[in-house]
């Protein structure tokens, strides 16, 4: 079978799933998304791709965007931004600020909500700000200028940041916050509505596929060694708390965020996004993962 | 001996403590303060007071202000209070934002930051504003009314209040805050940063000990029950995390401030205040901790 | 109103709560009694008693049974005690092990399980077996000889210690446990199996309000402030993770059992028990808490 | 360069740090062992092997066998397993008992010790005696049948077994473990005694790297979808509380043990081993973690 041809059998066996999965409702922009939507897209480090179902169609990124900041706050800072944030698994989801306290105000990882955070104020100590140098990042790796924050989610997103501010505030006590509380929330707010298609992300995130090389400009964003440890911190953080499990089931670095998508590498071969909003307890798209499942089962493309 | 005596026997006993003690330094205008301050009044239900030291000097009354914001709350609203926050000690204090998060954004007790905030939030919700209420209450209990605010030790408050901010938010997440943050932590604020004097603290206090009813002008502010239940949770809260210590060595219900003040009321008798800046380990006024349980060990008025 | 008639009306006036409690199902032997007992007795310091309901009936006290080794280890040692077990309230029930975890080893008061082993250890230093010694002493305070184990009862509790087995090895690991942990479990087993009738116990604890001299004898046990500070742990931690509400209604020290029986002291007074097996979710005698919230409210008798 | 040049070079460059780490010491038979020792061996699917220093001597392998306990119940039971331990990454190490307890006795992954006795627990309901199926299943793997227990390590480590019977203990209570405490602890304790050499435990881990299959037997002991998802739990799980850092840094699946030893897989090439007695923080070997990391470096065989 072909990539076209597994993606096709893949949508088939995940469509009972779809009525499943249960939409994020914590802002009412997400909410009035269908779960029914299904969509994939494969990118090859030799520039093909294969693209099934809704690949084409927008859908809000979240916490995906969080993998780009990253490269990015990584790419100009190095390993400097691990003294301010870790690469550890985040464990339970019951102790977001039990953890961040005990741990005073080092997040566990780069992307679980707090590291998040953090790394958008590194990037704001260098960039004028940072989330629209997020958003450049991501329009130069997918190659398409009209990505664009989704104004009224960000502003959603802001209304309801309660937990974030909490959990910024936190960080500020211990001093692991330079920048005002309030620039740092509604710049990651802004960061999370970026819209993108399934083509879009994977096209976006195959440079760490190809040893931190942009395949189709040549452009070197990271050396391979940075690349390679960036699909590590993929592996073991990013798929909130459930990493193992996932890493169990599907075997690839993956991000994935609440609007119901998730990017996921093969090294040295291809990058694969999925888009479905109906998600599973742990916030992962449910029928995203089981695609992702079924496409390394197909392909035997586990990094394991 | 008479209460004078007892009075200066304990700032006899009581003066190698003084230079043991550290005080509070969390804002500046709390650690430009002396340790070698001691200070101690009686106030007695037949109006009879006896003082020693500095017992007639001004000094940031802090959390024991929680008590009268509380009083007036209780006052106002009744037992609809202990919905919103509970009455329970608060055990560890590595975990202020752990147990919060625990208990889903109900403060344990009203002593605690998180209980304090949400007794203004229920004030801020019946007055004009929280603080300004629990001001005049305390100007018309003690019958002075030139007590105010400390504007620059609010201000410095304000600007030293992230973990208070990150503690509200996590209520306000969880639904448990009905006014703003931003109001809620500048009234709370203001409100701890009432200076007053030891005779005017034990005077103002002197309620509690004559079943909530003001002695010196037979003003009803809590019916007899009611004052008594506030004196148990005092007993059993008033003292940050060390309310089993307190009963021990004391037995008397009290609240405490990281200024170094402690009230204490002895039931059907008297309010007893003592002020002393350097503070024990866990934020209560070393000498003054000590000076009270010689209190009630010469005058055999423990509670128990 | 006295004492006779007071007890008379609480007994008509809790009625309806008897159905209402869960009785302990933890071990068989304390799910076949029935909720519908319940029994009240009075001890004056004048050696007068007044009894109501099933006042004459033994039932299981297994944690009141805490509050006499306590005193037994107290009146041994003295404040040696306390180094080895805090004075704390335990704060959220969730969390037994975590706490011990955190405070590595070390108890917050001797009325947890934890703390209980830790007494239980401390008398088994000093006595050939801790728990007879136990006995003993309550015999004596009670002045009958008939009291005694409930062999079954104890070798139930054996069977279903594996979470006190859990606590006393983690403990052991931690240093706080002198003795086999199979030794301390054993005689902690057999202490909690005694059974006594609710005037029995009230005689039994009236020393305690008699600062700490045997009332009917003249014998003393402990000084007089070593009796008050007995009593202040009884307050702060006397009734499980409730003690700030059991203070807030009742205002006694108090120490209860999952039996279904409650031992009071009003200093100076009496001591008064009371028993009804049906629990509130705290573990306390629902019908109990009210009799002795009825009790202090119609005798104006609370410490407060 | 080949593989045993790389070996040579690995032994060059971490000489410098066999002083820094720190032995074990909880058991004293660990202890005695000179943190100078230093092995590493490759044994690659062809047959063909590479050692280099201390790689022929025996040393206890500790927890290194739970990665073949695990394989063996995953063999006999399938997924069964699931329903009686996770595997998702443990977080914290402050709270072993603590998420153990939050979690109602389901241990977080079968490579913590909660998860490993239940691992024990679950062969002992297959086999007469748990240590024994997995002695002799090393012995297969390995091709070598002197390998054995070391007495006096497992004695020992049943004398110092304190906090694995509470965690055992509190498994009970849970109702997640069928056989008696004593007999799941003692064969724990005798199969972390397993004495084995780099070279017997890459030959031994060698079917990992074989999708299932000893590559010199041909013999299935997995299928290959299970013998990925096996990796896939080493490299979240496998090097206690640091596996986010440790996929950074190495980027192999692995287990470690407190003897020293760390057992690493290159799906589809080889099992490499590594053995340095001296401990970073976490407990994994110094110099093995830095040896690793040179050889993913130096070999470019990261599986990201």
């Amino acid at each position: 079978m072909d990539y076209q041809q597994i993606l096709e059998t893949i949508q088939e066996q995940v469509r009972p799933l779809l009525s499943q999965g249960k939409v994020a409702t914590y802002i009412p922009e997400l909410s009035k998304v269908s779960p029914q939507h299904f969509g994939m897209a494969v990118y090859c480090l030799d520039g093909s791709s294969y693209t099934v179902g809704d690949a084409h169609q927008k859908f809000s990124t979240q916490s995906v965007t969080k993998l780009f900041a990253l490269a990015l706050a990584f790419e100009r800072e190095g390993n400097a931004i691990w003294k301010r944030v870790g690469r550890e698994p985040s464990g339970n989801p019951f102790n977001s600020l039990t953890q961040l306290e005990y741990e005073r105000g080092v997040p566990r990882n780069p992307f679980i909500n707090a590291g998040a955070l953090v790394i958008n104020d590194i990037l704001a100590q260098r960039f004028v700000q940072a989330d629209i140098a997020v958003l450049q990042f991501m329009r130069m790796l997918a190659d398409e200028l009209k990505i664009d924050f989704d104004r009224e989610v960000a502003i959603s997103e802001q209304k309801h940041a309660h937990r974030n501010n909490a959990i910024a505030h936190l960080m500020k006590d211990f001093g692991n916050l330079q920048n005002p509380v309030s620039t740092v929330i509604d710049s990651y707010c802004r960061q999370c509505s970026i819209t993108m298609t399934c083509l879009e992300l994977a096209k976006a995130g195959s440079f760490l596929a190809n040893h931190g090389t942009i395949p189709w400009s040549g452009q070197k964003i990271l050396d391979s060694s940075s690349a390679k440890r960036l699909n590590a911190v993929m592996l073991t953080c990013g798929t909130y708390d459930v990493a193992g499990d996932f890493a169990f089931r599907v075997g690839l670095p993956a991000k994935s965020g609440v609007g119901g998508g998730i990017l996921a590498v093969v090294p040295g071969e291809l990058a694969v996004c999925v888009w479905s909003p109906g998600l599973d307890p742990a916030g992962n798209s449910l029928a995203g993962v089981m695609a992702l499942e079924l496409f390394t089962t197909m392909t035997a493309r586990s990094i394991f």
